[in-house]
C-alpha cells in the first residue's frame, strides 16, 4: 500500500464532508463566518477525523451520522490553534505558512472566531440528532466528544503547559499529563467516538481507547524528537524551538536515544493492540504505523 | 406575591443546584478550575436557569434531567462575559464589583477559562444522557441549546455588534438583529429548552420561543433607557456609558418617550401571548412582568 497516496486521496474526500460542514458567509454575520471558515481551510491532513472515520469503518459503521462528527472534531482543533495563536497565547502570525487568523482578522475576531468555532463544533455534531433521533449512541458520543476537548482533557493540558512555561516547574509524571491531555486526548476522542457510533463492544472501546492514547503519546515524543533532528526544510517550520524556548520535553527527560526507543516501543505496544482486534482495517493499522514514524 | 422575596429564594435554590455542577479544584488542572469557578461565583440573579426551570414546571417537567442544562446556560452566559471583559474586547477590569477573570489570572488563562466554561457548559449538559439516555427530547434540547449560543445566535451577535463599534455603520434593522442575537438568543434558549424537556408541543413551543424574544426585547430596551434615566446609585454602574462611547441604542433611534412606550407595548404583548397558553405558572408570569419593568 502507498499509505501516503492513501492518505492524500482520502483526506481529499475529508475536505469535501468538512467543507459541506462550513457556514455559508452571509448576512451581518458574515465576517465571522469568513474567519471561521479562513481558519479551517487554512489545512493539514485531517488526521483525527481520518482516525474517526476509519475507526468507525473497523466496526463497521455504514451510515453519514459520522460525518457531522468528523466535521466537529476538526473545528473544536482549529479553534484550539486559532486560540493558541492569539497574542496573549504564543503570539505567532504564522502557521503553516499562513497568515493566523488574529493577524488578518484583529484580535477581538480571533478570540471570537475561536469561541464561534467551539461552539459550531457542538452545533455541527448536534446535527446527528437531527439524522438519527433515536440512535442513543450519539448521546454516548457527545460525552466523549465534549469530555476530551474540556478541562480533563485538551484544554486541561494546555492550561497546564501555559502556566509551566518559563518556570522550573516540571516533573516527567506532569509532562506525561500534558502529553495525555493536549495531545492524545482528541485523538481518543476521535477513535473513541468512531468506535461507539458504529456499535463496538465496551472492550473493544476501551481498547481503542487506549491505542488512541499510545499513537497520542508516540506522536508527540516523535515532535520532540523532530525538534532535535529535523531541518527546517524537511519541517517546513524552524527545528531547536523547543531548546531556544527553554520547554521542558521528553527529549530533555530522557536524552535522544531514549526517546527513540521509546516511541518505537509504544507504536509497536499500539500495533499489536490493533491485531489483537477480530476486526481489521489494514489502512487504519498503516495510518498508525506512518504516523508515529513520520518524519516531519 | 413578593416577587423579589420569591426571586430571591429561587436564586439560592438555583445556586445550589448550579453548585453542584462546578469543576472541583483539584490535580494539575486546579488554577483552571479555580478560574472558571471564580468567574460563575461572581454572580447575577440566574435569570436564564431560573426562566429555564419555571418554563420547565409550566409545561409539567418533574425530573431532574433540567438541572445539567440549567447550570449549562449559566456557563455559557459566563464565558460569554469573560471573553467579553477581555483587553482586546471590552476591557474591563470589574464587573458587579468584582475584579474581572483575567485581571485575577492573567489575559492567558482569561482566554482559557473563558474555552473551559463553554466546552464545560455542553460537558454538563451531556450528562443528561446519562441521566435518561432514551429521551429523545435531550438530543432536541441540545440542538437549542447549541445553536442559540452560536453564530446565528448569542455570538453572532457579540461580533456585529463588536464591527459596528466606533463606525456610523448603524441601522434601526442591525440594532434590531444585534438585541435579537445578543440578549434574546440565550433567554429564548433557556425557555425553549424549557418547554422541549418537559414535552410541551410544537405550537406551545413556538409560542414560548416567540414570548422569550419579545422579552428579551424589551429587557434590552429598557437596559437603554435605564443608562439615560437611571442614577449610579441605582444602577450600580455608571450612567450615560452608552453615550460616551457613542454607541447606537433603541434610544437614540426612537427617543426616550418612544422607547418607553414600546418596552410597554412589547411587555403586555409578552404577558398576553403567555396568557393564551392552557398551562399557567403565576411566578413565570411575574417574573416576565418583573424583568421588563425593572429598575436596575
Amino acid at each position: 500500500m502507498d499509505i501516503k497516496a492513501e492518505i492524500d486521496r482520502r483526506t481529499q474526500e475529508i475536505e469535501k464532508i468538512i467543507g459541506s460542514y462550513l457556514p455559508k458567509e452571509e448576512g451581518y454575520q458574515k465576517t465571522i463566518m469568513e474567519a471561521m471558515n479562513y481558519s479551517i481551510l487554512a489545512g493539514g491532513k485531517r488526521l483525527r477525523p481520518m482516525l474517526m472515520q476509519e475507526t468507525y469503518r473497523l466496526f463497521g459503521g455504514k451510515s453519514r451520522v459520522i460525518e457531522p462528527f468528523m466535521a466537529a472534531i476538526v473545528m473544536i482543533h482549529t479553534y484550539s490553534l486559532v486560540h493558541d495563536d492569539l497574542p496573549a497565547m504564543d503570539n505567532d502570525e504564522y502557521r503553516r505558512g499562513k497568515k493566523t487568523t488574529h493577524a488578518v482578522y484583529g484580535e477581538a475576531m480571533g478570540i471570537l472566531a475561536g469561541d464561534a468555532l467551539l461552539n459550531y463544533a457542538y452545533e455541527t455534531a448536534a446535527t446527528a440528532f437531527e439524522m438519527e433521533p433515536e440512535n442513543p449512541a450519539i448521546g454516548r458520543a457527545f460525552i466523549v466528544l465534549t469530555r476530551k476537548a474540556g478541562i480533563y482533557g485538551m484544554v486541561g493540558g494546555q492550561t497546564v503547559d501555559v502556566e509551566s512555561e518559563g518556570t522550573h516547574d516540571m516533573t516527567r509524571e506532569k509532562l506525561d499529563f500534558i502529553y495525555r491531555l493536549k495531545t492524545s486526548a482528541l485523538l481518543e476522542s476521535s477513535m473513541l467516538i468512531g468506535a461507539i457510533l458504529a456499535g463496538a463492544t465496551k472492550n473493544e472501546q476501551k481498547l481503542i481507547e487506549e491505542i488512541a492514547g499510545e499513537v497520542g503519546l508516540a506522536f508527540q515524543i516523535q515532535d520532540d524528537i523532530l525538534d532535535v533532528t529535523s531541518t527546517m526544510e524537511v519541517l517546513g517550520k524552524p527545528i531547536g524551538s523547543d531548546e531556544k524556548n527553554h520547554k521542558f520535553t521528553y527529549v530533555t527527560f530522557e536524552g535522544l536515544d531514549k526517546a527513540k526507543a521509546d516511541v518505537a516501543e509504544i507504536s509497536e505496544r499500539a500495533i499489536a493492540h490493533m491485531n489483537t482486534l477480530v476486526v481489521k482495517n489494514e489502512f487504519l493499522t498503516e495510518l498508525l504505523r506512518y504516523l508515529i514514524s513520520r518524519e516531519k
